[in-house]
């Protein structure tokens, strides 16, 4: 892979700045929208009700669009680049699509969080999707990786899927970067059962960013 | 990796049936929420209309859960047991948080698939998240090892990240089985930009469910 690509510089965009307290409120409304997901995906209703409830949502949309954004926004406080993107699938906490997966490094340099996942969030019957499974494992990484040597994207990611990862229960994600050199980044992680078997395990190359 | 736990049957779940009449509904409701999501990640409205908007989703929260399902449903009609699972976090019709990605197989075996992902999928600032390829390539994969050779699980999965993905514009996605070994069958897939520029490329290695 030429480095170039990779390497350009996602350093600099323009985003909003949105305070703690205005993402408490971004984040609840957040929080419900996860939920309508889930029921959206579970829900009996009849077609009326369902139909109806549409048009509702629809109405919703229009009046959080009456003042839109050009991009999602960061946050002032969070920790490091990744902590900022509010926006980020899988941690950011103002999107709905995000679990969210709220990761913690700690001095030891690990990447640690602990996530249920729903039925949104299905692969196999009543198991986690396997690219579920590689999205929270991409950013865990990626998270360990800005950590020990600072922001990069991944050039290359290996899942090994040990067993099926199951919905609904607390799953146990923990991710480390092992080595530094030059601008690549190697690091590993996984994802474990409440017994604490490890289900899927991933390892990365990423690329650091910047000058 | 023993194969038992992954081989295991996923194969019988016991789940409501959805007709496409009412599949077109929840469908529906789906890209409705699909929207209230983005809209949820871009608004700027101030706090008491945000925190107002979040009471009334809460709302049609309660009405779709008052008939709610045990897990997801399936429909009757769509291709392969993949295409059925209308819950999919990538494909599903009623999963808000698939973009959805519609994969089609074609005669030569090739699963293709055209998507433009919105501010919601974001990794890098206005580029795809890694892990949202991976997701959508796992899944494509998936769809074309089924075809070619029935049902799998995922055992491995390998992916190059050879340049960034835009959002916001529509990109290909093609994967392909090119090798069944007993249970195990070896794919491979891309994703590329209108310029027709390979961006992601994964390789996987499945097992074929079933007895």
């Amino acid at each position: 892979m030429g480095e170039t690509p990779m390497g350009r510089a996602f350093t600099r965009p323009e985003r909003d700045l949105v305070p703690d307290d205005e993402l408490a409120v971004l984040r609840e409304l957040a929080d419900r929208v996860r939920e309508l997901t889930e029921a959206t995906v579970l829900t009996a209703v009849d077609s009326a009700e369902a139909a109806a409830v549409s048009a509702e949502v629809a109405a919703l949309t229009a009046r959080l669009n009456a003042r839109r954004r050009e991009a999602p926004p960061f946050n002032t406080t969070g920790t490091g680049r990744m902590g900022r993107q509010i926006g980020n699938p899988v941690t950011g906490l103002i999107n709905p699509i995000a679990p969210p997966v709220e990761v913690e490094v700690g001095d030891d340099g690990i990447a640690r969080a602990e996530i249920t996942l729903n039925d949104a969030y299905e692969g196999p019957p009543t198991f986690v999707h396997g690219g579920v499974s590689a999205l929270i494992l991409d950013q865990v990484l990626g998270m360990a990786t800005a950590a020990a040597a600072g922001p990069a994207v991944t050039a290359g990611l290996e899942l090994r899927y040990r067993r099926p990862t199951p919905l609904g229960v607390p799953l146990r994600i923990e991710g480390k970067a092992s080595r530094v050199e030059g601008r690549r980044v190697y690091a590993g992680a996984t994802i474990s059962d409440p017994e604490g078997r490890v289900t899927v395990e991933a390892t990365a190359t990423f690329v650091l960013l910047g000058p």
